[in-house]
């Protein structure tokens, strides 16, 4: 049975081998900035690990899940102007160790460089993958977009959220399972259902993230707890909490939204304790576990034997189970 | 024998019902917009009219020559963001009108919908036609770089200069070509003519439009005349003139370079005089007429009978006489 581990080491060789382009340095050192900041990588793993599904021939695999990755980090580069982020992974970035023009030019290229990883795979298979990553990266732009938008509402509703984060973050895992099927061979009903999964979870996987913000573990999560909380970001949590305050809750949520300047711990705990007041957290912990359940009842729909399905069902439950 | 305003009609009639997307709005909007701004629309005319040499189906250039005019506008409409331009054809630039982030944004979403344009060739062409366009598209951001990265020089070299033109500008012309060539069916040594002729003569182009800039005539040309001299754009002419001056023109030269203000009409008068003093024009009018010739004997290296070619040699001869 194939190991995660010598998989993720010959997908970090092949990253740190791969030269994206030589001059101007201005343009490529970027790239190779921010693809050395790490990450876990978890998106081209899918990728590969879809195609095991079908195939011993991971190699064939390897540049187009590698292309995830490059197209997941170069919207990261943009998005992190957008954001007038200073930090990525606890390290400037772009935008900052350089200049806002350098990370749009690097992160254009960097777009353009993620298609010639996509392309080479067999020429049969080439129009499937282009179309299915062509349609993804244009949402994750429409997620961008909608993201920024509700930056300035106060009424954004539950179902616009999760319509959100599915465009900005999981139609990516989606693609990137489903991309591996198509390398592999997978019939369509397959594809669909590996789409569908990685989708599924994805949204499970963001609304985590907004969970752990305020009820992580602060020796376990990777960020600042309540750094949400503290910038007022519209997580499902504030927006479950927006819809179902009353009352004095109602007006004490305001306050500290509202509230121009503040003690940061004073605020994470008071507003803690507004979502425990109303059940955010059980809320949010089972609309995760909903997506989780059906994110793997869709990989179960794959028509694979159980054996051959056992790394990529391991890989994905440690995903769901973890605490960072 | 094909006519070029039945194709520029169609050509105007498909931006006019293309769309890019619908939701949100905000994303598409500027990408309709810096669309409806105009332009020649030469480049995809271009690939149109190099498909005719093979091909009497010009239907099956009509996508791929859309996807080279929506991948030059994404890049004006970056650019325009780095230059910090105000205007673009007369009209307010897309971050001006909006802001920096969805100049940003959309301009990503519309090199992801150049993609989709682009894939819709026959599938044995579909490679060649991708691999050619990552090329020449990387190429343009690496021109970009130069460019910026000019911006700071005082010691650029005409070979430097050229190649930074050639690469931001010439080799989207040489790819346009190319493009026409493979979806018709052209053979090797016709597809590399075609690329050379359009890559030639689009360095020929840049330089005319830094030769108008100063000596155009002002009822012609669209833009300010002397526009470039009064922001000591990087243009042939000033880095030749730079490269020549010595003594008291040398001295003139740089006090107009480095005088903090000035009466602009006057400076345009004072650089042009020194340009004709030092003989720029017509060392520009030559360069021109060799990269204008030298095109031209691309294109007749490729093979198809003259009849088949005249629509196409008629528009680039259009092109080179322009004076605007």
């Amino acid at each position: 049975m194939i190991q995660i581990d010598p998989i993720l080491k010959k997908l970090q060789e092949n990253f740190a081998a791969h030269r994206y382009g030589t001059h101007p340095t201005e343009l490529y050192d970027p790239i190779e900035y921010i693809m050395s900041l790490g990450g876990k990588r978890f998106r081209p793993l899918l990728t590969i690990l879809a195609a095991s599904l079908y195939t011993d021939e991971l190699e064939k695999a390897l540049k187009p899940a590698m292309a995830v990755e490059v197209f997941h980090n170069f919207t990261l580069m943009h998005d992190d102007i957008m954001d007038q982020a200073p930090l990525r992974r606890g390290e400037q970035t772009v935008h900052e160790k350089w200049n806002a023009n350098t990370a749009i030019l690097s992160g254009d290229v960097m777009l353009i460089k993620a298609y010639e990883l996509l392309i080479q795979v067999d020429d049969h298979k080439l129009r499937n993958v282009l179309e299915r990553f062509n349609v993804t990266a244009a949402e994750v732009c429409e997620g961008q977009q909608l993201d920024m938008n509700f930056e300035t509402r106060w009424d954004v509703t539950e179902a616009e959220y999760l319509e959100m984060i599915r465009l900005k973050t999981s139609v990516v895992l989606g693609m990137a399972l489903e991309l591996g099927g198509i390398i592999g061979g997978a019939d369509a009903a397959s594809k669909k259902a590996l789409y569908l999964a990685g989708e599924t979870m994805g949204i499970g996987f963001q609304l985590k993230d907004d969970l752990l913000d305020v009820y992580g573990d602060p020796s376990k999560f990777g960020k600042q707890v309540g750094g949400d909380i503290i910038a007022n970001k519209k997580t499902f949590l504030l927006i479950e909490a927006l819809a179902r305050a009353t009352g004095p809750t109602k007006a004490e949520l305001h306050h500290w939204i509202e509230a121009p300047t503040f003690d940061k711990e004073e605020k994470v705990a008071a507003v803690k304790q507004i979502y425990t007041k109303l059940g955010i957290q059980q809320l949010t912990e089972e609309k995760i576990a909903a997506c989780f359940t059906n994110g793997i009842a869709h990989l179960e729909a794959v028509a694979v034997v159980p054996e051959r399905k056992k790394p990529l069902m391991d890989f994905v439950h440690n995903l769901v189970n973890r605490e960072n």
